[in-house]
């Protein structure tokens, strides 16, 4: 029985239960939900998912769907296969859950405007970016970034001495980050810099990236 | 030592983080940040939460931030006290963390919009509120709780047959809507109507209602 993960390769929260599914090793279907046609809204996928949303996961009877949910099945599911992503260790299990939530609450918001106005504008053909809104993001994202450099000049990742979810969760909106004019404000920070290279040259996100590039292609 | 919760008796994640430590029955201290004085953006605070954002939490040498980070931390620090906030079994957490991020994703956010015009702005003597927003958000929270009805038609709990998390993090924004026209929102579901009179009968949530009165007049 296959593992599946229904998503699309442009919406972040399917990269990364993918990126996930890579390090745990897992050996998995993707499914191309497909947004123009709506497949999203109908069924089979509303099934999956009772929102119509991306990205969607079967294994065997159990379905979890919502992104942070699935990967969170992954990893105790699936704990012995691959890289460690959550810590077993009580006390840096705290710790990433923190880094997570900073993810979530600090950085995501603001990176996915700047995403949003910076590469998928362009991407989809709509007017220009709003140089305002990229603006306040950018001052906005310069903070939370000095908030990693001092996290990551005292450990190599956020969660700890390991590679763990914390980091995982940035990596979509990160690699789209770094063909603009706000990989800037990552590269300046040395410590945040050095963590940029590392994450995004795991084999892992490679493989996720080229998933991403053959089923947008198909 | 004393656990303590730092946090606003006005906001939502820092009630959540409060009833969980009374449904774990911990023995803590409530700190009020103050927001009017600025008390949240300055140390000693900011030593606690370096985006200056509450709740913060203290346990001794432990200090995660970040409220679900924190509620991770007491259900799994203190399992053996009070309620079970989240299963030890495998594929019930996976079903309880799916729930917890629909609450997240799905009711939060049009919750919260719909408290905010029709609770704080009253409280907090602003304009009236934007019956456009209004009506938009009933909308969207009608077709979420479609979804809670099925849910609850099939388990008593979001989570399964018991309270988890993943109800107790409705509590704070039911509540306030308890006072609203969007009360009938819950009351025309009946299993809906169920649950919320259920999970805001709780004796640990009563008891974070009181804290935030008494909390508030101080």
């Amino acid at each position: 029985m296959v593992v599946k993960v229904h998503g699309s390769p442009l919406s972040s929260p399917t990269l990364r239960v993918v990126a996930a599914a890579y390090e745990k090793e897992l050996d998995f279907e993707f499914v191309h939900v497909d947004f123009e046609s709506g497949a999203h809204k109908q069924l089979p996928h509303l099934a999956l998912n009772p929102f119509g949303q991306v990205p969607a996961f079967e294994d065997g009877d159990l379905q979890p769907f919502e992104s942070r949910a699935i990967k969170n099945y992954i990893t105790h599911t699936y704990e012995r296969n691959g890289t460690t992503l959550i810590s077993k260790d009580m006390k840096q299990k705290a710790i990433q859950a923190v880094w997570m939530e900073v993810e979530a609450h600090q950085f995501d918001p603001t990176a996915t405007k700047l995403v949003w106005e910076l590469v998928f504008k362009a991407m989809f053909g709509m007017q220009p970016p709003d140089m305002a809104i990229v603006e306040e993001n950018e001052a906005k994202l310069a903070k939370v970034l000095d908030v990693y450099e001092a996290r990551l000049s005292q450990t190599r990742y956020l969660g700890g001495e390991t590679f763990t979810l914390a980091d995982l969760h940035h990596l979509p909106q990160m690699n789209r980050l770094m063909t603009t004019g706000v990989k800037k404000l990552f590269d300046e920070r040395p410590c945040v810099s050095t963590w940029c290279s590392d994450i995004l040259a795991r084999p892992a996100w490679k493989k996720t990236v080229e998933l991403a590039e053959t089923s947008l292609r198909s």
